[in-house]
């Protein structure tokens, strides 16, 4: 469960005291965090605390996230000198306290337990970066990719490139999968997304070199049979196709993560309980289920909840 | 092509005087601004002018639509006491000046040509109603359907009053057909839109009484196939699915409606063309096909591209 921390007062606690990147960039901090929801929850898993911007800074970018916002980007990029500028760095170097966070969290994790390495899609960061902001349609960033497929093209070259050596570093320090975020993927059309994009997120999941999941949310059943075409050992999906279709069209063979609807751990028990036993009958007990939300988790969620509904998932047994 | 007036020099004009709320509430300007994208365009049919807030004006909302922004509600409702207090009126008296735009357009327009009214969907009406101005998640919205069920029913059902007398009125006095544009309809779980939503939004299909456009934007197939389930004569689609995907979710027996993606007019007018081109192939000629764009028209898009577009669709001939 991404940003399961967000709901819990330890790390409030600690968010209090620190900015978002400042526990992000502290090795010991940024593992602290990393592992409080699995120590509260008792997961299978850890996602490295980590947003979808944190490889940019190492781009030379400047990034703030602005509460109720998200990112909120200096100088957008608009031309191809605004793309020249982006740094393609070693990871080694500007995302030393990052891989360091790997290995404490990797260190400290009992072994059954997976570290789940975390990237955002190419074309995320990349309308970030256009939009300068969050946006609700992309239509700069659209704008860009139809207008000028060169700067497009050769931003997405450049990001991909960044990307690609990050997911191999973090897998390298001792990430056992690496999750690619493309949360925005959904604003496209499957036309352009395979062509503006599909080739770039499958560049960063094949250099990830661990087992990969591949994620984007708002996306249609088309999309999503491209999105499992350009990558993913598992394919994420949102709470907005129903598992087993989802699973249909993603195809049998790939593993599936997902997918309840965050929203509904808002409401009263029986109502998660019901939610979640959904997504798990869909799930039909096969081999290969990553049960999920089908989105971060909402920062007003009660904790206790999250803990119950792990408990529910892990004793769940598929009626005969 | 809804708010094809808004990349108008001759709207903008008018806008510079008037608000918003202001020429909708004001019969000549209203005919005035609903005519326009006509006379330049040479469309197949007017749409009538109005926010998809216009009807709950005549409930008592205090509602403001702010630049960059959207509807933004003075009291968001957020129990039972704020839903008692919605007015479901008669819409000869709050809407006089509405149905008598109507009249003047209808009058106006030739007879060929078809005036198409417009009413948003309860559940995006309630969304904004309920999170007091457009959000990203919808997460108050559905925090109140899972924790006060009786609250939100109340609540869709009063929607649903107004705005079946709304509709039908619209068509009493001339409309030709009336678009349910259920926008946010794309944030919710097949299940949840049964469960919250399809009910009502049939309900207000049924009242018009004359043929139905039922549109909501990041629907995946399985939604688009729940919506089409609840009801109206054509379904209107975004881009996000191919057209004749979505035609066959739909089921050949309905007309559909789209779906070009807005931002594409954006570009070089040869990725115009080959996207005007793209959706006319895949509704292959076939009768029952409205062209459209996927969504509304970006205010920032040359009047002159839509022309050429207009004009591109009517000369088209399906090759053999």
């Amino acid at each position: 469960m991404r940003q399961a921390g967000r709901s819990l007062p330890e790390y409030r606690a600690l968010r209090e005291r620190h900015s978002f990147f400042d526990l992000a960039g502290t090795p010991e901090l940024c593992a602290e965090v990393t592992l409080q929801p699995v120590r509260r929850h008792g997961v299978d898993a850890a996602v490295l605390f980590a947003d979808i911007m944190s490889p940019v800074l190492g781009m030379g970018v400047d990034v703030e996230l602005v509460e109720g916002v998200g990112p909120v980007v200096g100088k957008p990029i608009a031309a191809a000198a605004d793309v020249e500028r982006l740094v393609v760095g070693e990871t080694e170097e500007w995302g030393a306290p990052i891989l360091e966070a790997v290995r404490l969290v990797r260190a400290e994790l009992e072994p059954e337990r997976a570290l789940v390495g975390f990237c955002g899609g190419p074309f995320t960061v990349a309308g970030y970066l256009v939009e300068g902001k969050p946006s609700r349609d992309f239509v700069r960033t659209k704008s860009l990719m139809y207008r000028e497929p060169a700067v497009w093209h050769a931003l997405m070259g450049r990001l991909t490139d960044h990307f690609a050596r990050y997911v191999a570093a973090l897998a390298a320090a001792g990430a056992d999968a690496i999750q690619l975020f493309d949360s925005w993927a959904g604003v496209l059309s499957p036309q352009d997304y395979v062509e503006f994009v599909a080739p770039y997120s499958a560049r960063v999941l094949e250099a990830a070199g661990v087992p990969t999941i591949h994620f984007g949310t708002g996306t249609t059943e088309r999309l999503l049979e491209e999105m499992a075409r350009a990558g993913g050992d598992a394919i994420g999906v949102d709470w907005r196709i129903p598992l087993d279709v989802a699973w249909q069209v993603v195809g049998e063979e790939r593993a599936i993560q997902g997918n309840l609807e965050p929203a509904a751990l808002l409401g009263p028990w029986d109502r998660v309980e019901a939610a979640a036993q959904d997504v798990l009958a869909r799930a039909g007990g096969r081999p290969g289920h990553i049960f999920n939300l089908g989105h971060g988790v909402l920062p007003q969620t009660d904790p206790d909840v999250l803990t119950r509904l792990a408990a529910l998932v892990r004793d769940y047994r598929p009626s005969a």
